[in-house]
């Protein structure tokens, strides 16, 4: 037989009555009254093929999946197959043998997944095999890709910051610290320094920016790296900041509705509720929040400065109700806190609040939006006010570029593994990260 | 006045006889027979205003560069001004004043330029305020992209492999270690074995990698910290794998040329020599260089295993004349070679080869291409060869799926500042990154 193009899995359907080439994974083999079925795996699918003749039977006997084939035969309609096509007596290559048993079936549907966190994560390089656990990355890479898109329509230069770092000014507890040619070197915890000089030089910028924390506590909510989509843009007010993060919202979850049909079918994931625009997002203050929580639930958090998770949640769940709106900004939030920092922009009206609103999404807060202090003076004046010495070499860079001219400005920190997972419906971040790092794991 | 929508500088040329609000960084300022003109910078570029008015031009006087300003007024044809139009008579409006003359001139033509590169790096987040030098990272965001259409073309998925690593399984030397909860990590040199890894689960996959290596070298050609576009391809063959590079520099080349035309004059970058298909870059032997420079040369470098960088740059220019051609494909690289890893193929016709390619372009290898072992026995013989143990646990993960089953396949390492430097005619690879790190340079 002559050597033929490859055709991909979700191809196939498309070539009823004549003969293709399909090369993957031998994805699933089983007997069935004479007849062998495999299924196969490719970059696209699955395929799936019957095969009668006894020399073929007989080599597919032996294989493990695993085993890397090609096969070529009839496509014929089947609707009881994946894509409602199956390949009819196909002649078998084996391209990579496999001689043993896998150590992990990933072939398993999801419903029938039972692994604890740690084995699946200790099995990775494997497991992704699996559709269901490779959907996750599918839909994290159209994720990326939304965020990009909706920049570029924004006119928006992609920037990269470096990580290694010759102190930590900001923060210092958690950062991790390295030895760089016998002096010590602090990797990046955020880019916020970088990206606020760069408004100076292209006015909107992001980054897809790698982010280390020495986070000691091992929860379903930490990691040591991880992935955020940081923005900074200058001559834009609150308002239309919230609308901006808004509008990224809904255009990511657009994207993976249009193209992630399938992945999110894996997942069971429940319809993405939301208003068509980002200015009908629920705004509700941190007050406002405490106030509904302790009238519905007798759960008092009025006296705090920040959301308790239950109420995360709850407000989630009572916007997509009320409001048809899974998604949440919080504003309100007070600049006397240890959260509000020094770069940060109180509020000119109510100077006791700070222009910053937290984006909840599924019951977490995903994303981060703060307006800076672009004015030099009250910088360095709230500098000094938080205890930090303007004269400090590591702050030099970022207090010039004040300086020397800087607009009204802010901006955003946006968790891309805690999106994805809740846009998959997962239950911990870590199945969002393809080799996710804690305080107790550093491989595979 | 009543508030009007922002104009950019690049839209103003199409406002001609209209009245427009430009926003922006005062630039550059001059007094010229009783009027002052002045140049105002924003994302998209610079335009001109002249001022007459007293009262304005008063207001004009105190100004430094970097004030951030609003300008209101009408738009007439001037050739002699940037973009063929300027503004006239604007009502200004002071956004952000700045009170100190800068400290460097950010409006020098590049031509004026005598900065060192230590002065230039030390004054980055106020230097790249300059159009020519803010120019390199727009001409750096676009090859970005360029690569990821150039992917997305060919169905490739995006991925992030973790930066923190248990310990340092491939090289070892050249690796930063970090203190992590009191253990040892090492910061990744490469996303080598993570990439080969996904070849099981996508096929095809593409990283933009950020790369750390304690480089304890100061020089011209390296940095501690870089990105590479790090690629693995899985049922693909050396042909094909080379073709594929090929592709991606005319891709990143056109989407340049067609995008960028106004940064690349500014650095006075001479025309792309490429051929129009992959296919049509010279592909080479080192034998073959080592002959043709000894002959064109004198100098002898036959015995030698790799490229002279002399040879690189003489081969490129001979390309260039002989072959139209900027860009060399090197093969003929030796199996029996420190550069040869375990997990290269060796050539099956000519095992004292390795399928291996290195892309020079503009007399820098920007990339290296090569085929992986992917046939399980093979690779654990090489890897025991080569003096390492296959029960080394840094290893199973990487052995576990090529146990497993693997195709065929390849990948390439480019560096994506290197690239940089050469499209824009730069002298040193630090000037194409926005903030270098290496052994002398933790900062900005």
């Amino acid at each position: 037989m002559a050597v033929m193009q490859r055709t991909l899995s979700s191809e196939v359907a498309g070539q009823t009555g004549k003969a293709v080439t399909v090369q993957g994974w031998l994805h699933k083999k089983r007997l069935l009254g004479g007849l062998t079925f495999i299924v196969v795996r490719d970059r696209a699918g699955l395929v799936q093929a019957v095969v009668k003749d006894d020399k073929e039977v007989e080599k597919l006997r032996g294989l493990q999946n695993g085993t890397v084939m090609s096969l070529t035969g009839m496509v014929v309609k089947e609707p009881r197959a994946p894509g409602g096509v199956e390949i009819h007596d196909p002649k078998t290559e084996i391209i990579s043998a496999v001689s043993e048993e896998p150590p992990i079936e990933v072939d398993k549907p999801l419903s029938h997944r039972s692994e604890n966190l740690d084995t699946l994560l200790d099995n990775r390089p494997l497991g992704l095999r699996s559709i269901a656990e490779r959907a996750i990355f599918k839909v994290q890479a159209r994720v990326l890709q939304a965020f990009r898109d909706y920049f570029a329509q924004h006119d928006f230069t992609e920037m990269n910051s470096p990580k290694l770092l010759a102190e930590a000014t900001e923060g210092g507890a958690e950062v991790f610290k390295l030895d760089y040619f016998g002096k010590t070197a602090t990797l990046a915890q955020s880019a916020q320094f970088y990206k606020q000089m760069m408004v100076g030089v292209f006015e909107r910028v992001f980054e897809t920016n790698p982010t280390y924390r020495a986070e000691p506590s091992a929860t379903t909510r930490h990691m040591t790296e991880y992935i955020t989509i940081d923005v900074e843009i200058g001559f834009i007010n609150f308002e239309e900041l919230m609308n901006f993060a808004g509008g990224a919202l809904l255009s990511v979850i657009a994207a993976v509705k249009k193209d992630c049909a399938a992945e999110l079918k894996m997942w069971n994931v429940p319809a993405f509720v939301l208003p068509k625009k980002p200015d009908l997002i629920p705004r509700l203050t941190i007050h406002e929040i405490h106030e509904k929580f302790l009238k519905a639930t007798k759960e008092d958090h009025t006296g705090e400065d920040d959301l308790a998770p239950a109420e995360e949640r709850w407000i989630c769940e009572w916007a997509k109700k009320d409001k048809a709106s899974e998604a949440v900004l919080v504003t309100g939030w007070p600049s006397k806190s240890k959260t509000f920092k020094f770069y940060h922009r109180a509020n000119e009206l109510h100077p006791e609040l700070a222009d910053r609103a937290d984006l909840l999404f599924r019951g977490v807060e995903i994303a981060t939006l703060s307006m800076r202090e672009h004015r030099y003076d009250r910088l360095i004046k709230q500098l000094k006010d938080m205890g930090g010495d303007p004269k400090n070499p590591g702050y030099a860079p970022l207090l010039s570029v004040y300086k020397n001219g800087m607009p009204p400005h802010g901006g955003w920190g946006w968790g891309l593994e805690r999106t994805v997972e809740k846009i998959m419906n997962l239950d911990n971040i870590k199945e969002a990260a393809l080799f996710p790092r804690d305080i107790n794991r550093l491989a595979p």
